[in-house]
C-alpha cells in the first residue's frame, strides 16, 4: 500500500540524482576514458545512517556493477563510474539504511558520554551475525570471533575491548546489509563516444577548387593531394561539402543569381541529377575507387573524412520520379519547392516528411547514410537538421550507432536554441553554435557560461565555427587579419571542437556580398575558387601553432573547468581551462579588439586553478613564448592586436624557493 | 517505430514544463479560487506555426477541460486554469502544427512581397475545407463561402479580396485541426485545499494553563472561555499540544528534571496511561462532551481547532500490552526507549515503524486521525514527522484526505533542509520553517527568497513561528519588548500563515531555562501556568491590529510575489507582497535593531509594484496611521524599535495632479 516500492518499511527516499535530462528522456554524453560523476540526495527518515551505491552497466552486457557513493554534506552523495568503450551505459542510484554503521556511531557516542553499553553489545553482535552469516572464510571467522567478544559479560570497563575496531569495520563494509534497498526507479543513460567526439579541429574544403589548375574543375583526386596541407595545420577532420551530382533545373549561377550560365557549377546543396543523388558521386569529382582513395589517404595523415547530409533534392533528381509520394504536391499538380516565405528556392524540393509514406522515406534516408558509412565515413556534418522532425532524427541516429557506435554527427542547427539543444539531446554528438555572432566580452562570457556551467554541458557538443560557407560574420568583414587571428584563437580554445572553412579563413578573405549581407562575395557555394596558399597573408603557421598547443595541453582537450576570470578592461577577456586533477592548466587572455593596442589587469580566481597567493608561479606564453613570474591575482598584461592578439598561458604552478630545498634551515 | 507516440509525423515535441515537482512524482499545492499557471516549451521542426493548449480535469470526474496556451517568446507558451474545488486536479499540455495558422500568416508575407497567390489560395481553400467539415451550422455557411471565393480565379489584384479576414480567422480558430497531437507524456497534479492552508494565524495554548485559579488544573471548558480573547486578536486556528492521558513512568519533573514530583503534571507529549491514548482525553482536561462544545464554540468565534498528532507512546500506554509487536525489543526483553544518543529519554517509547506488523501499526494510526476526525477536527500539527518513514505520511495523507479533503496537516519538521521540503512533497498542507533562526537581513532576504521565489513555492507552505514551548530564541530572550514586536510583525507579514505560543508570546515571556538554552525557564511543557492577561505589557492590541490589516489586505494572505527591496542600512529591511493584478500593495519596512533607532533610505524596485518615478504615491502606514507621499525609488525612513518598529504601508497607487483633470488644458 505505500506508493513506493511496495514495503512500507523500505525508508530511504532518492532525489535530484545529476546528471539527468528531461527526467531521463534523453541520455547524457561522454567520451570513452571519462568519468561519469553521479549526485543524489540520499536520506530516510530519523537519525539513522544511510549507505548509497552507484549502479551502471553497459547496455549491451547488462552485467550490473557498482561502486560506492559518499556523503559530500547536507544529505548529497557523490559516486562515480568510468565509461571504457563506445556505446551506451546506464546508471541508477540505491540508497539504504545501515544499521551497523548507525549501532556503530551511536556506541561511540555513548561511551563517550560514559554510558554502560553492555546492552548494547549484545544488539551489535546481533547485527554482526547478519554479517557474518552473508562472509566467508577468514572474513567470517574473524566476525564470529569478536561476535564472542561482544557477547562475553564484563564490567563497564573492560567492554570497551569489545567495541569493533576499524579492521573490524572494514570487514563489515565488504558484506553490506542492503535489506529494504531504494533503487532510483529512472533508469539513466549515457552516450559514450570516441574521443574525436570531444575533441577535433576540422577544416571545411570544396573538392572541386582543390585543382592546381586555374579554371580547371577539381576532383577528389586534386583534394587528396592537398590532404598534407590540411594535415600538416593539425587538424583532424576534413570536412567535405556534398559530393553528389548538383541539380541543372532552377541551378543557381554566380552570386547565388536566379539564372545559371551554362558553364556555372552550381550548388554543391542542389543534390540530384540524372546522374544520381544521394548515394552517386558528382562525374567531375571523380569515381567510387577515388573517394575509397582519398579516405584511406586522409587516415594517412591522420584525418578523417565528414562527409554532408543534405536531406532534400533538386527537380532533377532520382528520387522525384521514383518516389514522387515523397514530396508535396501543389493544387496544379507541381511538386512543393522549397520556400521561406517571402523567399523561394525553386531549385530545392524539400522531402516531405508528413508523407503517408514517411515511413519508407525514412528507412531509404538511413541507407543512404550506411552506404556511405560502408564507404568508410564515420562523421557526417547534417545540413539543416532543424527542418526534419526530430523524432526521425532520434530513430536515425540510434539505428546507425546500432551498426557502428563510433558515427558521429554534427548538427548543422542554426536555429533557435530549444531546438538547436533539442537535436543535441536526440543523439547529435556535436552542434554548430551561436558563436560566430559571439564577439564582444559580455557575449561571450554569457554564452560560454551557458555551454560550459548548466546542464546542457552534458548533452550539447559545441562545435565552434569563426566562418562557414554561409557566414561571414562582419567582425572579419572589417577587422582584418588580426580578427582572423583573435577569431581563430577564441574558437580553438573555448571550444574543445572548432571548425574552419578553408582556405578562405586562413587567406583572410573578407569581402561581403553587400554590405549588410554575412554572404561571401562570389561565393564558393556557387563557383570554383583557385587560391594562392603559399600567400605571405596567410594564417597558416599561426593555425598550425594553435593546433599545436591543443594537441599538447589536455586542458585544451575538453570543456569542462572552462573559467572567466575578471580584467579591467572590456576589451580583454581571460579564461582558464584546466584538467579536473589540476596537472595541465592553460589561461587565454585576448585582446578583443583587432585595431587597438589594449592593456589591463587581469584578476585571477586563484584558488580554481589550485594557486595560492603566497607563491609567485610561471606563465609561459605558448603564442608569443615570453615567459612572465606571477604572484598573486592581479597581474597586468599589454596585447597589440596586430602583432599578438592574445597570450595563451601554460601555467607553471610552482616556481621553487630557497625553502624549498633540503639544505635551507 | 520513432521513440515518442507512433506516428513518425507527430512534430511538436514539449519540454520544460512547469510547474513539476521532480517529474511529476508529486502534486504542486493551491487553494481554491486560485489559478494555476503553466508554462512550456512547445516547438516543432522547420518554421511551421504551432499551438498548444492547456489539458486539466478533476481527479474524481476525469471530464477533461482545456484553455489555450499563447506563445511568450522563444518557443514558451503559457497556459492557466483555475481551481475551484478541495481535491486533486490533473493537468498536461499538448501541442500541434498548425497548419492554417502558418498557411495564413505566409500568406500575408507572399503578399507583402508583392508575390503571385493564386495557387496559395487554392492550398488554403484545401485547409479551409477541413476546418467547415468539423464546423456547423452558420460557421460552416461562412467557412464555405469564403472557400468559393479562394477558388474563384482571379488576377493578382482581386486575390486579395479572398485574403480571410480577421473574423473568418475567429472561426477557424474555433474548430482546431488538432491532428497529429503531441500530448506532455506525465499527467501532473495539484492538490487543492481550503483557503485557510494558505492563510492561516494560530495560536497556540495549553488548555490545563487556561484555569482563572491559579494551582487548579485548567479544562477545556476553561478554555473555551478562553476563546473570546483569541479570537478578539483576531486568530483563526487554536492548536492545542496533545490532550490525551499522560504517562506516570519515567515521567518527566519541572524544568525537564529526570524525576517528578508526585504533583508533577508531566509533558503532554508523553502520550498513553491507564486511562487511555490517542483516542482518550486527559480526564482532568474533561469528557468529550467538553471536547465537542470546545470545537463548537470555537467555530462560533471564527477559530478552528488544531490538534496535536505526536505518534508516540508512554510506557503506559494501552499499545505497550496491546501490540507489543509495534516496539522495537532489546536483547533483555525489555522495550527500546527513545533516544538519541547519548540522550535517552526513558518516557518514551518511539513505535517501531520497521516492525514486522508495520502495515497493522499504520491502519491503527489511520483509525486514530479519523477519529478525531469524526470529532471535527480538521487540522493537525504533526509531531516529529520527520522520524516516521515518508511513505507513512503519503500514504496517510492520502487516505485521511479521501475520507475528508478538507482536512490538513502541519509539519513540525524542525530538521534538514532535505527532509523537511520531501515531507512538503508528499502531502503536509503546511511546515514550520527555519524562521525562528534567522534574524539579519541577510539571513532573512536568503530564505525567504528560497521560499517564496524558487519551485518550492509550489508545494512547501511555511508557518512562522517567532516562538514555540520548544523554542525561544534568542532574539527574543534578549531584546525585550520590542524583539517580540520584531519578530511578530515578520511573522505575520513575511507569511501568509504564521503562529504564536500564546500566552507566553504576547506577554513578552522571555526567560530561558539556562544562558544558551532555548527552552523556557519553568518550562510550560512540564508545569501549569497562570497569567495576568491583561498585563499592561501585553502585545494583545499591537497583534490585534496586525491581523485586521492582514485580513483586511489580500497581498498579505499569500506568499507569492514577495519581493525585497534594498536598503543603505543593514539593520532595515524592506519587502513589498502585492496580488497579481497589483490592487493591492504592501511595503514593509521593519528595524531589526530592537535597542536603537534606525534610519536610512529605501530602494524600491518601483517596476515590480507598477509604479512609475513620474508619479508620486502615497504611502499609508496601517501600523503608526502616517501618510507620506513618495516618488520615484529612494525614499528616507526613521523607525525607533521602541515605539514604532516597522512601518506597513498600504499603497495607494495614483496620487492624482492637475493633469488628471478633464478640465486641464
Amino acid at each position: 500500500m505505500p506508493k513506493e516500492q511496495g514495503d512500507g518499511r523500505r525508508r530511504v527516499v532518492i532525489e535530484g540524482v545529476r546528471p539527468q535530462i528531461d527526467c531521463g528522456r534523453f541520455s547524457i554524453k561522454r567520451v570513452v576514458g571519462e568519468m561519469v560523476v553521479v549526485e543524489a540526495d540520499v536520506f530516510a527518515d530519523g537519525h539513522d545512517q544511510v549507505a548509497s551505491r552507484l549502479l551502471y552497466w553497459r547496455e549491451d552486457d547488462k552485467a550490473v556493477q557498482s561502486s560506492p557513493m559518499v556523503a559530500i554534506g547536507n544529505d548529497r552523495w557523490r559516486g562515480e563510474f568510468p565509461v571504457l568503450k563506445v556505446g551506451k551505459y546506464g546508471y541508477t542510484v540505491e540508497g539504504w539504511v545501515d544499521r551497523f554503521k548507525t549501532w556503530h556511531s551511536d556506541l561511540i557516542k555513548r561511551i563517550d558520554a560514559g554510558q554502560d553499553v553492555q546492552l548494547e553489545m549484545l544488539i551489535g553482535a546481533r547485527l554482526l551475525e547478519d554479517v557474518a552469516a552473508r562472509a566467508s572464510g577468514e572474513d567470517a571467522e574473524i566476525l564470529r570471533d569478536s561476535i564472542r567478544k561482544m557477547r562475553d559479560k564484563k564490567d563497564k570497563e573492560s567492554t570497551k575491548d569489545a567495541v569493533p575496531d576499524p579492521d573490524l569495520l572494514q570487514i563489515v563494509e565488504r558484506y553490506p546489509e542492503r535489506t529494504l534497498v531504494t533503487r532510483h526507479e529512472t533508469r539513466l543513460s549515457v552516450v559514450v563516444d570516441r574521443e574525436l567526439a570531444r575533441f577535433s579541429a576540422w577544416y571545411e574544403v570544396f573538392p572541386r577548387s582543390c585543382s592546381p589548375e586555374p579554371g580547371r574543375h577539381g576532383t577528389l583526386r586534386d583534394c587528396e593531394a592537398m590532404l598534407p596541407y590540411i594535415a600538416s595545420m593539425g587538424f583532424n577532420v576534413v570536412y567535405l561539402p556534398p559530393i553528389h551530382p548538383i541539380g541543372h533545373k532552377f541551378r543557381k549561377g554566380k552570386n547565388n543569381s536566379v539564372s545559371a550560365e551554362p558553364d556555372d557549377v552550381g550548388s554543391p546543396w542542389a543534390i540530384g541529377s540524372e546522374e544520381g543523388g544521394h548515394t552517386s558521386i558528382h562525374p567531375q569529382l571523380g569515381t567510387f575507387e577515388d573517394f575509397k582513395r582519398f579516405v584511406s589517404a586522409a587516415a594517412g595523415h591522420g584525418l578523417e573524412v565528414a562527409l554532408d547530409m543534405a536531406f532534400q533534392c533538386t527537380p532533377d533528381h532520382p528520387y522525384v520520379e521514383q518516389h514522387r509520394e515523397w514530396f508535396r504536391e501543389r493544387p496544379d499538380g507541381t511538386i512543393q519547392y522549397a520556400e521561406n516565405p517571402p523567399k523561394l528556392y525553386q531549385d530545392i524540393y524539400p522531402l516531405d516528411f508528413e508523407s503517408a509514406e514517411w515511413h519508407a522515406l525514412w528507412l531509404e534516408l538511413k541507407e543512404t547514410v550506411l552506404f556511405w558509412v560502408k564507404l568508410g565515413v564515420r562523421i557526417f556534418r547534417v545540413d539543416n537538421p532543424h527542418t526534419k522532425p526530430f523524432s526521425f532524427w532520434e530513430w536515425l541516429i540510434q539505428e546507425v550507432k546500432d551498426q557502428d557506435p563510433d558515427v558521429l554527427f554534427l548538427a548543422e542547427a542554426f536555429t533557435r536554441p530549444h531546438v538547436m539543444y533539442r537535436l543535441a539531446k536526440l543523439g547529435f554528438s556535436q552542434s554548430y553554435t551561436y558563436f560566430a555572432w559571439r564577439n564582444n566580452k559580455q557575449e561571450l562570457t554569457e554564452y560560454f557560461n551557458e555551454l560550459a556551467q548548466t546542464e546542457i554541458q552534458e548533452y550539447f557538443r559545441p562545435n565552434l565555427w569563426p566562418n562557414t560557407p554561409d557566414i561571414l560574420p562582419e567582425f572579419l568583414q572589417v577587422g582584418g587579419r588580426p580578427a582572423f587571428m583573435i577569431r581563430f584563437i577564441l574558437a580553438a580554445t573555448l571550444g574543445a571542437s572548432y571548425g574552419i572553412y578553408g582556405p578562405a579563413f586562413e587567406l583572410c578573405e573578407n569581402a561581403p556580398y553587400q554590405p549588410g549581407s554575412e554572404e561571401y562575395l562570389n561565393s564558393e557555394k556557387y563557383e570554383i575558387k583557385h587560391r594562392d596558399l603559399k600567400s605571405v597573408w596567410s594564417l597558416k603557421e599561426f593555425i598550425t601553432r594553435i593546433n599545436r598547443t591543443r594537441l599538447d595541453h589536455p586542458a585544451l582537450q575538453s570543456n569542462r573547468n572552462l573559467r572567466f576570470h575578471n580584467t579591467d578592461n572590456s576589451s580583454l577577456i581571460c579564461y582558464s581551462k584546466a584538467t579536473d586533477d589540476l596537472s595541465n592548466i592553460i589561461i587565454v587572455i585576448v585582446n578583443l579588439d583587432s585595431f587597438h593596442v589594449q592593456s589591463g589587469w587581469v584578476e585571477l580566481d586563484l584558488a580554481s586553478l589550485g594557486l595560492d597567493a603566497t607563491h609567485a608561479f610561471q606563465v609561459h606564453d605558448l603564442l608569443g613564448e615570453g615567459r612572465y613570474l606571477w604572484q598573486g591575482p592581479r597581474n597586468y598584461v599589454e596585447l597589440a592586436a596586430e602583432s599578438l592578439p592574445a597570450h595563451i598561458f601554460h601555467v607553471r604552478r610552482w616556481v621553487r624557493t630557497e625553502t624549498d630545498f633540503d639544505y635551507y634551515l
